[in-house]
């Protein structure tokens, strides 16, 4: 499919068959434009099905940037009342940067068929996106009508959408090391996490590289996105080290959220925002594939919260709220790669598994002694890997490609976090001082506490 | 019009007639479909204005999704510290058993028109729903231009905005029987109420029961939705009792809401998820009914509180914000039922009548000492009873079909939610022990304090 | 353009050259309308667009909307815990009073276009909205075929989109005089303010009135609704005077924000709300122009924050949230006048700007002992000023208008603001008492605190 020139008229159709959440990037067609003006294609037939679905991935756009929302009150208030600021200003910072870094660089670099044809390579150099607006009709004419975007949407609303998921992988790691992370250094390796290193696995799939020739089917990223940040935080973490007084001689001492209703509200946030990363992800308002995926989104959460719900119940011998919300999000998690071939009822199943798994995950890493506050590694990592395989297992895909992608993307994520940590760590140090750690970081690095009760 | 078979390309104009809902069931029509492949729709003229209908309802249950974040955060703000994660849970659990019991019953025993026909009967049975996607090319184009639907969405679309809605009854009880009852035993009822109980009472109407052919109106559900929350909550408060401290010899005692700000992020996420709510239920993206439902919903919603606020200061002296909150509130079940039918400036009487009752009724159920911790009786039940007879009052609605409607589904709801609780309260009790409710149901049954000022 | 009438064919390709956030009122046309039902109209090729363009601005309605709940966290979180109730309670107020005051008078005050043709007046009178719904099929017809909207949207859809506009410029004060305003003196002075104030100087240019023929360019309110709202919040400021304590002989006290989270979900969802501000003051759906729009406002917001963030620590040494924070708001307010004629990387330009601006102006007004607890004069006043003279620098409008545009208007702002709350201070007083101020308005006006730890 990528490599079929197609035509305009052809591209609805063809989005049917196979849904990526990359541009369906294809040689440039030889034909003329048929329009010879923007208004004329707003004037055409064709105007009032193009201006609906690029609607639609606007208002993804706009639904993946509440996540952000989501993951600073989760990771907040999961976390000690005295890191509060400290977690809440590394995710501004990263959804800021992560923007901008790319528009400066990884729009390109994920997706070079923008700007020489279609890049099979293992890597391709990122550059400024310039493309403009208005004046040359030609310009704004190739903005809705080219081959590439199967004229679906105009190119600046495909980068705000990949804009708003690209900060998505540096965010997860933000909640895995935080409490103990010194700031400035995190601030660092997450800019260039997200601007250098998501985009490269990013275009082996979406940008039509080798995963994609291979077959490898990954709808809107359980492994691109989850996965990857989920291994990169693993990295991170065994670079870092667990927070102090998390493991001791007598045993895991449990460190208590510090404010349940605030994580809550992130988790419903997330899941508000997963309609528009997965439903924005079909790459069009097609209604068929629009409304699968909501359904299979949403029911393998709901899944999830309560496979999770009842399997932390019977471990735990108490109902666990944490454990309900990561469940949800490991639901969420888990049906991303397959969102779009997976049969509603066969969601359900892969929402439920996924809920279990993460319950025993968590447990698993607390009982090995990695110290992942909001269990990022668990809910992104381990989910975001039994989300790609159940494509093959659910759905459509096979079984190969599938493993091949998800450990390949899984393997380059944790050797380049691991690597650029560690490399940060020698040069500046990657973790306050014990006696920081101990203050908090509210007050150690930003001299500001999260709460006051005034004079 | 439920019994008129009526082809495609009627279905338009007829929504604009009258919008329920519920799908507009209907026997099969005779003919053979227009379209051979779906794809071969998704090329004709009829494909933009489906596919802009479609993505309507499609925000519209992700709106009414965000309405779930608004009760939790409603009803843990306006209740103590102590039982926050309590309440947080229950919400939590409710919302995904909800979706999960009616994909699995409750969707198909509340439109039966799905299976075999249009039922009038008094109850239909449930069984899960089982329409796929993709493959025959037949289901595909049934999908999307089946009379049923009026070819207005899919029928997967339909389902994930009625699963939104389904959910709604019981957390309304959630909330009236805060801070006391026992988790397991609420678990039980809400998964019963929601999956079973409401979308009996929910078929009379939108599943072109004896209600609908009656002429009852109810657009959105002040009476199908609202007053059969409110009123299960009413006897479920009977059968549990007031909290402990609540009403003494000396009198009633206020108890402290925990969290203001929590409280007004709850209402603020209902009246934003009302706008799919009442929105979403004209079933189409219809320009001249969506907006009239905008405007009367925004409208009844503000006046609402102002109505409240000022209600509450002359009553109470004092200008009290959760009597303001509760006022919007009030509004917004106020117009509900009648959004589609009323004018705007009606609307803004059927507000200021709404916000000024439930300051009324949240008095007057204090003063027969019923505890209803966060007013869902008075919000919900009584307001929700006042709106279904505005329909008639202010708009088109007929008075003895709409009282007729609205006390038989008021009280199947009081009194099947009574008989159920009780059967539960005798088999296994629904209250915690005086010395939990005491600690607080966080610790007592969850183990975990909602906030936690850290080591 | 606004004095030209244009057929309702025309209407799209007009909004593509200049989209004002009012409505293209124009003479009307003189021909018959084209269809002669409402039904007619729904069947023609022309409705699928017109459908996709009416629901876009009322779900930008729907994001306007929940920037109030933005406001009301932002300003509560900033501010001390004992005001919180009374911030709430305030900005509750607000949207309610505001949206009902601008149908009853605002409304038509400010686009007199929709009831004798164009006004270039000074000052229009207001009356209410009394357009209807139904019945009459030529008003049917005339509500969605009229030249005025261009054919893009129902004349309520405009309305509750500017509706909810309207509230802002009050809640903006709203956060400048908190801590230590009269509850009272404030809901008269904001009711006043919102409904007869604000709709003058909007109607100067989307009213088509004497700054509109000027050629003044304020596309979402950079003016018109930011500096409106920040240079009426600096004359209640100098009419009112600091909070106690605020400036002592030994030197500025800092008076700590009492809930960082809860700002922090403020501000996220003043940027999501701001998708529909800026992007439905586009008008229609319209593919180019939404897109752009989408991009130049993110990217200011996102910029504003970097810039932001370094200014901060260069100057005050320390990474500082509450400054992140608000130079992601004045990046967003400095872009609001020209997101639609400013490129995608000048729009970093200007988020940088205004980023930097903040905080220098923050710093600069607590210098001058000026006591703005939330920072709105200089997010809305000073950077709603530069973004409006940026649409000269980075955009394509001309500098006199721009200087000519932003001046007056804030001068306006500023003159009646101050007079109107001089007056309330002489009448009835503006201020608490010393002891209601140092006690905390929650108990003193509401007798209701905003936490409780319950008993």
């Amino acid at each position: 499919m990528p490599s079929t020139a197609y035509g305009q008229d052809e591209a609805a159709p063809a989005q049917t068959e196979e849904v990526t959440p990359g541009p369906e990037a294809a040689p440039p067609a030889e034909e003329a434009p048929a329009f010879a003006t923007y208004d004329d294609f707003m004037a055409s037939p064709e105007a009032a099905m193009f201006t609906v679905n690029n609607l639609w991935i606007l208002l993804s756009a706009a639904l993946v940037f509440i996540m952000h929302l989501g993951f600073c009150s989760v990771e907040s208030g999961m976390c000690q009342k005295k890191n509060t600021v400290n977690i809440l200003f590394k995710n501004v910072f990263i959804v800021c940067i992560g923007a901008l870094g790319y528009m400066a660089w990884g729009f390109n670099a994920m997706y070079p068929g923008w700007e020489a044809g279609v890049s099979k390579d293992f890597f391709a150099m990122g550059s400024p996106l310039m493309n403009g607006f208005g004046g040359d009709e030609a310009v704004r004419v190739a903005n809705v009508t080219s081959a590439y975007a199967g004229a679906n949407y105009t190119i600046w609303a495909d980068f705000i959408f990949q804009a708003m998921f690209a900060a998505t992988a540096a965010t997860i790691v933000s909640g895995a090391v935080a409490e103990r992370v010194k700031l400035t250094s995190f601030m660092i390796y997450a800019a260039i996490l997200v601007t250098f290193l998501y985009p490269i696995t990013g275009s082996w799939k979406w940008g039509y590289g080798w995963l994609n020739t291979m077959g490898f089917m990954d709808f809107a990223g359980s492994t691109l996105v989850h996965a990857f940040g989920g291994f990169a935080s693993l990295a991170a973490i065994l670079v870092l080290g667990p927070r102090n007084g998390k493991f001791t001689k007598e045993g895991t001492k449990p460190i208590l959220p510090h404010n349940l209703p605030l994580a809550n509200i992130g988790v419903f946030m997330l899941f508000l925002g997963w309609f528009g990363f997965n439903g924005g992800s079909v790459l069009s308002a097609n209604p068929e594939s629009v409304s699968r995926v909501f359904v299979t989104t949403a029911m393998s959460g709901f899944s999830g919260g309560i496979a999770a719900i009842f399997a932390s119940w019977i471990l735990l011998k108490k109902p666990d709220l944490s454990m309900a919300l990561n469940g949800i999000l490991a639901g969420l998690v888990g049906i991303t790669a397959g969102a779009d071939v997976i049969s509603p009822w066969a969601s359900v199943l892969v929402g439920l598994i996924s809920g279990a798994l993460v319950v025993c995950s968590v447990l698993f890493f607390d009982k090995i002694r990695i110290d992942d506050p909001v269990g990022a590694v668990s809910v992104h990592g381990i989910c975001g890997v039994f989300g790609t395989l159940a494509v093959a297992i659910f759905g459509t895909g096979k079984l190969m490609p599938q493993l091949v992608g998800t450990l390949s993307i899984s393997a380059f994520a944790f050797i380049t976090s691991f690597a650029l940590f560690y490399i940060i760590k020698i040069v500046m140090g990657v973790r306050v001082s014990p006696q920081e750690e101990q203050e908090g970081l509210d007050i150690a690095e930003h001299g500001s506490p999260a709460y006051s009760d005034g004079h």
